[in-house]
């Protein structure tokens, strides 16, 4: 496929005219043609309204229709083949082996929602027949479906140029609900983005839907930002990105005269707590996985394990010079980006300038640019609950241990900031703790694992990936996982409708076989309602 | 009961110490003892930390405990007998029949919640079970339950003495998902507060939970409202109201170190489509049955039918000359508060100020005080596109008609704010409009209902009562029907978690027989897992 440094507007490329911008090869500070032209605001304005155009065809697709469609950018993408490999790796600085299994991700997910789509409980149809004998006044036929918000800005992430970007996570689960949606292209990986676009805009197509249904938009990071979340006819927002530029999305899209969600995945240092039983059983072995887990992908993942809390005293000691050892003989792998590399060194240099924080283990500088010394730190729980500053999180393989005793634990969980996980390891001689610990983290988190690490999240139905801000912008939802979807959607309910004009999924004969519950507890799939 | 003008801080009476205010007869302009001191910022925490301390417990309550729960406030608030409809009347104007229907819709829907919470599926049970032979990598247990946000602070409504006050929708759906819950009660009721908050107090003592799980708190509107809104400790709000002060509300969480949802149903002028078959059969029923609607209650309806579409020519003029005739015939009844038919009054004054608008009825002013003569005023489709503030709210029994043609049915429905409701009086012959109209009024509204009035809002499982911006400030809840239960909840996922600290909902054993979804599709109800 050619790339040629263009948007793709409704289903045509244009050419930005407001400046440009070129990819850059972390790992070589090469340029890579071509030069990406940023849009100016008319083409903005044409994008969003060729979706809003578009919104009410595609949201009234059928399943089967909605489906399939997800299904061919799957395909699409899958064709491309290895030059999206080498363009992704060429612009992220990550091994094909990581971009391989990234596509498989995305590709995974755009299927996942196709099976959700077909199985339509997303539609939550709730049926209340009439009851015209009812005293003292006659019950009303009401019928309760979902429908779509509308059109979608989405912002990929920078540390997945696949599986959060183009048609990532937030693209696949907003298609999946029926809204049109248009990307915002990451300007460190525009070149796969432009590859995957044009596998959307492809099946856009083949499925005779209206072109408004995807565009992917080149422009200056916040600026282009701040003018789509402005925009009317957007309607929701999914970003995957720092805190600050989260939440200046957030601060515009309540700013609107009329406001609007805006799913934000921002920062988390995911605490884990290291009971003594896990300990006793195998601090070495422990201390190996953590390293492993905070240095994979150089430690540019959200669920990065960057806060340990280890008990004092000896099988703390041990885990704590078995992670120092690890971490020496660790080498730095090129970061995603230049800049990256010196946000992870400025936050790393900052959390070793705080009172009380001491930095124990230092691995050595990679060979590659843009590709910094793992580090880990240590402090204790008195200086670590009195310096909010030690809970910023660093993007990258830098790790904080925070040395306490066992009945500093809850108060030190009750301390931390919202987190997209938090990890326990323990044995059975740890359950006590963990029953205290659980409450406590169940209001923090979005996701509690148990002898594992955070980094891995699985692409399922029962995945929450998210939690309380400031992890996320919203902690009543997940940016992995099917129930992704109802973020983009919102209950409509139908009174005394004639059967004729009732929107498909509520007329009694089902055609689309959804389960719907029926005076709140009968689900049925098939046949006459009454 | 003794009415004493303290307030429920945590179980213990406390009389405010910062001003007071007494309830006001709208009838009669008589003062209502006793008076209802205002608290303090330290009684305000005090309420705060008691729930904050609660939470934990409370949301750890089984099924059962809490459904009985919530019968025992509504068995509560039966006992309370005459007494709370007589204060009720006098608190707010409204006939004793009508403060009695609202008393069972506020037992039933405790009732209903109770049911809800029962059955359990708003936990939202989600289980992938592991695959530890999954190629490339094993598949590990992860296990979704959906947990309460925390303690909600409810702002009730002046209109709803009891079912959007007190123990209202908001405090019932908070309480059954789980959280505990802080009122700030309405000073236009405060007696009719007292009342139903010592039932939910006792009912709380009765029930062996911690105090904390419910307060009832005195002050001064805006300024308690911000308060609470501010504290950390408070993770969501339920609001009904104006929409500055909802909007205020939004912006006060929003501004937090840590944003918190706010549910605020705020205003909707509730648009009615009378299309030509409907009005051909029987435009003189459907005038008489529209002002009927239009002045129940005063107008004091966030469902009130304030906006008309109505066909130029004949039937259309039918229609209106006898909606004309049954205004003129109608009198004014109290309003709820002085201020309120102050605010009635001046904003049917705007309306008829506004260029292109004809006031073209007037009823008589009531007999008692604060009684303002139901108005009917008209205009054109042109002037009414060209025109925004025609759709400002007038809370009160004034409608605004606008002559139309046909083929301008679209455009006008396209130019409506968000609202709760949207109403069509339609035929047979009118389905090809109705067909077009649908989708334009699925993306502005909640609640669409045929052939029929938007006043009378059924409590069920299929209700919608919320809707796009400015009628609600999250389009993707509602604040009526067992729906409601999800605005106050998150998702928590658990991987890999040892059986003997998985909370209930998700062992395997399926102690509270929830429908549980696993692998995405099955649902069952009980017995093992595998």
């Amino acid at each position: 496929m050619n790339i040629t440094g263009q948007s793709i507007i409704a289903g045509t490329t244009q050419t930005g005219t407001e400046g440009s911008t070129l990819a850059v090869n972390p790992a070589t500070g090469e340029q890579l043609e071509p030069s990406y032209g940023f849009i100016s605001d008319t083409q903005l304005a044409a994008a969003t309204q060729a979706a809003e155009a578009a919104f009410d065809t595609y949201r009234s697709t059928s399943p089967e229709e909605r489906a399939a469609f997800l299904e061919k950018i799957a395909d699409n993408i899958e064709a491309i083949g290895d030059e999206l490999i080498e363009r992704a790796v060429a612009e992220s600085g990550l091994p094909a082996a990581r971009i391989q299994g990234e596509r498989g991700r995305t590709i995974g997910q755009l299927r996942l929602f196709a099976s959700v789509v077909r199985l339509g409980d997303h539609q939550e149809v709730r049926i209340d027949p009439a009851q015209p004998d009812r005293e003292p006044a006659p019950r009303l036929d009401i019928r309760q479906r979902q429908v779509p918000l509308g059109p979608v800005a989405v912002f990929g992430a920078s540390n997945f140029p696949l599986a959060f970007s183009t048609a990532g996570g937030d693209t696949a689960s907003a298609l999946a609900a029926g809204c049109p949606v248009i990307v915002k292209a990451h300007n460190a990986h525009p070149g796969t983005a432009e590859l995957v676009g044009h596998a959307i805009a492809d099946a856009v197509a083949s499925s005779a839907l209206p072109s408004g249904v995807f565009s992917l938009l080149y422009g200056r990071g916040a600026s282009i930002g701040q003018a789509l979340v402005r925009d009317p006819r957007i309607k929701a927002v999914g970003f995957t990105g720092s805190r600050s530029g989260g939440q200046a999305l957030m601060r515009t899209a309540t700013a609107r005269p009329e406001p609007i969600p805006v799913y934000a995945e921002m920062s988390s240092i995911n605490p884990v707590f290291l009971l003594p039983g896990s300990l006793a059983d195998d601090a070495k072995g422990i201390a190996a996985q953590f390293v492993g887990s905070l240095t994979m992908g150089s430690g540019q993942f959200c669920t990065n394990p960057g806060l340990l809390f280890v008990p004092e005293g000896g099988d703390g000691d041990r885990f704590v010079e078995s992670a120092v050892k690890e971490i020496s003989q660790r080498t730095g792998q090129t970061m995603l980006t230049p800049g990256i590399a010196d946000a992870c060194a400025a936050s790393a240099a900052h959390l070793a300038s705080l009172p009380g924080v001491e930095r124990v283990a230092e691995g050595s500088t990679g060979e590659g640019e843009n590709a910094p010394a793992p580090a880990l730190f240590s402090t204790t729980a008195e200086r670590f609950r009195s310096e909010p500053g030690m809970q910023n999180e660093v993007f990258g393989a830098a790790g904080l241990i925070v040395r306490c005793a066992p009945d500093e634990l809850l108060q030190l969980a009750e301390s931390v900031e919202g987190q997209l996980t938090a990890t326990i390891h323990s044995t059975e001689t740890d359950n006590n703790v963990v029953r205290e610990l659980l409450p406590v983290l169940e209001r923090k988190v979005g996701r509690i694992l148990f002898n594992g690490w955070p980094t891995g999240v699985e692409v399922n139905h029962a995945m929450v990936h998210g939690g309380p801000f400031p992890a996320t912008s919203d902690s009543r939802t997940t940016s992995v996982g099917s129930l992704a979807i109802y973020r983009f959607q919102r209950p409509v309910s139908y009174q005394n409708a004639p059967a004729e004009v009732l929107p498909a999924p509520l007329k009694d004969n089902n055609d689309w076989k959804l389960n719907r519950r029926i005076d709140g507890t009968t689900e049925q799939t098939q046949g006459s309602l009454r």
